[in-house]
């Protein structure tokens, strides 16, 4: 599978780095929401309910900290050839949501406009959805604030809801989430423990790390997209964004803190030809974004 | 005891109703975030950081729904007369934060001026703090998703933080919540289950009630506010009750809905004289939070 409720994801994957590409359906409308402290985003302002743009072309996620924004660079371009985006008299702007977090791989080493644009055409071409250390969560870790470097990665899942609606007909509507992993705390478990033990984790560099004290030049981030092929308004889905950020908190801890740059997208594709209820979906986001998160890297993967 | 982090509490309890105040000393800086769909409150727009006034001189929680914010008023008039507030060459303005809940209790029903100064003058006398169904948590319940009516009220918590300074004195700081509890959603433990079942439960009123449908006049809210002795700006404020909303999502499911007013106010009252370690009181607070409001109802209490 490559599609998640009617969005096409693809990776490029490299040296301790990489970029992850949704590529959702014509007419998805888009918001999102930063929460914590050290966010690298692009388009993030145009998100915000009061602005009038409410559709989303494509988000890109990657390593290379804000250096790695540029990959969505050669997703702009190849969403124009392909006459994608905003109509304007000069012709189409795609609206490329960018969400990158610190992997260490910066400068001429980040992701780029190149390996965008080779994950949206990986997410074009419908090669087979992978989680773990892949696309952007390449070279992603949790646990940082206890001073070493547990698993992280790219997960997600799905589910589909009721909407209540008729019972003679198909009324379910699919609601998934994608997770990039690189967490500040650790990711913990339906019932609150710690996902992984010290066995599991290496130290940190040398330069120095502890509790409540951001190791020099070591930032960490969650990044989060959740997917519903429902029809939502704009606003509605800056509340399943908020709803997003309520999934890290089952699923990270300590979260949403100062060295995380903590930001959730939501996307509603329209591709179900329903009205979501806003709600209902609401209410099971948490659950949803926090199996995506626990799906970024599990213990012996 | 009646001080919680330096903070005086005080209960006035009516029939089906009640408020709550919070005075913190002289010095205390403040600041809030609403994040769920139906608050009800008051001064709140101050407490953003981006306004001037850092100061909050007291806080009212309060039944009745959008009526009980006039309990504030007769806290307005207790701190006037006693010289409390922003001065002006007017005399002193005492900023006083509301925030209310549905308990169906309405109109002239509801707290007024009389029962906001009956709950101040009882924290200044310094009763002891009681948990449960008492104040602003007296009409409060849980649960009501389901469509059943599970207990709530008011509920408290609190430990100590260690600041990592000099070894040779006390640098530990206070970290406390209180919770008034009326969400629409479960109270959940700490491994994530109900905290009632259904043979805790009564009915709702035959209006109608049902899972993500709000019953027709029925609304609901959770109202925190966290408290630390430390010296924080009131940025860092306005980052702990983002934190303490956290909490809510720790401790309540579905949480953050359309029905509830949820709200969180953070105070930092100095009182201790030591600067807060942000980053350790913003890791503690969602669990601070979590346990006053498993703590605002308890099975078999």
């Amino acid at each position: 599978m490559s599609q998640l409720a009617t969005v096409h994801i693809g990776h490029w994957t490299g040296a301790g780095t990489g970029v992850t590409v949704l590529l959702p359906p014509e007419g998805t409308v888009g918001s999102g929401e930063v929460r914590g402290g050290a966010p690298a985003t692009r388009e993030f302002a145009l998100l915000d309910p009061a602005r009038m743009m409410d559709r989303v072309d494509a988000v890109v996620l990657s390593g290379g900290s804000a250096f790695g924004l540029a990959a969505a660079d050669g997703v702009m371009r190849l969403l124009h050839e392909r006459g994608s985006g905003f109509a304007t008299p000069a012709g189409p702007v795609p609206i490329v949501v960018g969400m990158s977090l610190f992997d260490g791989v910066l400068g001429p080493h980040a992701p780029g406009p190149a390996e965008g644009r080779a994950a949206a055409v990986a997410a074009l071409l419908g090669e087979p959805l992978r989680s773990g250390k892949v696309g952007a969560g390449t070279g992603a870790t949790s646990g940082k604030h206890s001073g070493k470097l547990f698993p992280g990665g790219f997960g997600w899942a799905q589910r589909r809801i009721a909407t209540g609606a008729s019972p003679t007909q198909d009324t379910t509507i699919a609601l998934a989430a994608v997770a990039v992993v690189n967490a500040w705390g650790d990711i913990i478990g339906p019932t609150g423990s710690p996902t992984f033990s010290d066995a599991d984790g290496v130290p940190l560099p040398a330069r120095g790390a502890g509790q409540g004290v951001a190791p020099q030049g070591l930032q960490a981030t969650t990044l989060v997209v959740v997917i519903t092929d429902a029809r939502l308004s704009k606003l509605d889905c800056h509340l399943l964004a908020q709803s997003g950020h309520d999934g890290l908190v089952r699923a990270l801890d300590p979260v949403h803190t100062r060295f995380d740059g903590d930001a959730v997208v939501a996307l509603a594709t329209g591709a179900a030809g329903i009205a979501g209820d806003t709600d209902a979906l609401r209410a099971a986001t948490p659950h949803v974004v926090a199996d995506a998160i626990r799906g970024a890297a599990t213990p012996a993967a």
